[in-house]
């Protein structure tokens, strides 16, 4: 059966999170919904990210066999027809190889996180970004946030039902910027624990803040204690920005 | 009385518009009952730009007289606290002198106009963005802009139910620049006639896909016609991004 990789957006507020659930729509179920309208085959795909509820993705990749050869622009048209009216968009359709896995194959997944750092609310942004009303130092933010970069064990920063077998993970990027009143946080790696990037996230708002030192967050990693970790960012400021596969 | 000037954001898609209508919500009305009850005075506020409907904000400019002195930060927090929860944000207060006008001492106002030129639907930017699905050449675009900075007649790109006394206005500044898939039209004068951006952005987008060249951009100005305008632009995709004063 002919694969295709699938480069998708969609706006997660509305969502369960990309996985199916018995209760709840996921962003799964709508794309899944719509291949079936489209080439009347029910099935299952998977994602590069399950992204959780609420988290954003510019770039989520999916894969998917039909059992129909099809342009790879149809296959993106039609499941976009199919799609509407949910904010959820297939941005590219490719043929891949039946050795590629959206999950598997991937070699390297990229997030951003978005606080928007002001006192007065956020009209234009709500549900696209952490609001945070305190003052926050990204300067101290980013400095601190390179305590976490490399090879480490984040049990600190894992969520109690995360399925990794491992909590060991490599951290390639980590970095913090401000923007005006908006702090964008970045961070790459070959995969994530479940919660890691939010929980980084609430970590480092404590370093910004002052609450936490540098030294404060190196402690809470060395501690491998989930009770260590600051209060975990909501999901609205996460978004899925990019996979990575071998050429 | 004590004059405050308040910059305003807020997601246009809800409202008809900043100006208080008969039928239907207005951001004037939002913002006008926040301050009835925080202060408990019933009055009419007045902005620097009149934005149409489903046109957004990230810096509207508003002029209010209290009966009483206040803290500036306290006018702000409390109109906030009412505002919630609609999409409309006080960003700041100030005291002004009573020969501050919002409207009428503004000497620049600065529009951002968002295409996203793209097949695929927008997910996560829905309501935000003009979606354009065929290719825009944005330095096309750009250099047709040129002709229109200055001083010029600008019937042509004038609704018929625009008030202003006179069709000849002084463009600063018209450049167009694209970002991956986004193109960004930015405007700047010292004011603007009923819907010129919009009609301008659609008159662009003609010489971005290759229907107009330069000159039919300068040839539709000089006729003085609106029915030589090409299609308007949605309000989706406009911003009030600024509003200077003389210091």
């Amino acid at each position: 059966m002919p694969r295709y990789k699938l480069v998708v957006e969609y706006d997660g507020t509305p969502y369960v999170g990309w996985q199916f659930q018995a209760v709840g729509r996921s962003v799964q179920q709508a794309i899944e919904e719509a291949i079936l309208k489209f080439s009347g085959e029910a099935l299952r795909i998977q994602a590069a990210g399950r992204t959780d509820a609420g988290v954003h993705a510019t770039h989520q990749v999916v894969h998917v066999d039909l059992a129909k050869e099809w342009r790879p622009d149809t296959v993106r048209d039609a499941i976009n027809a199919h799609l509407k009216p949910e904010p959820v968009a297939v941005l590219a359709a490719t043929r891949v190889g039946d050795d590629f896995s959206a999950r598997m194959s991937a070699i390297k997944r990229h997030y951003l996180f978005r606080i928007v750092n002001r006192r007065p609310p956020v009209a234009l942004d709500a549900n696209r970004v952490w609001q945070v009303h305190w003052p926050l130092d990204a300067e101290a933010m980013h400095d601190a946030a390179q305590v976490l970069v490399g090879k480490h064990d984040f049990s600190t920063f894992r969520a109690a039902e995360c399925q990794a077998a491992s909590p060991v993970k490599t951290l390639d990027r980590l970095d913090v910027e401000r923007i005006g009143d908006e702090i964008r946080l970045f961070a790459s790696a070959r995969s994530f624990l479940h919660h890691q990037v939010r929980s980084i996230a609430g970590s480092l708002a404590h370093v910004g803040s002052g609450k936490w030192t540098r030294d404060d967050l190196r402690a809470a990693l060395e501690s491998r204690d989930r009770a260590r970790c600051g209060p975990m960012a909501p999901p609205s400021g996460l978004y899925l920005i990019g996979v990575d596969y071998r050429a």
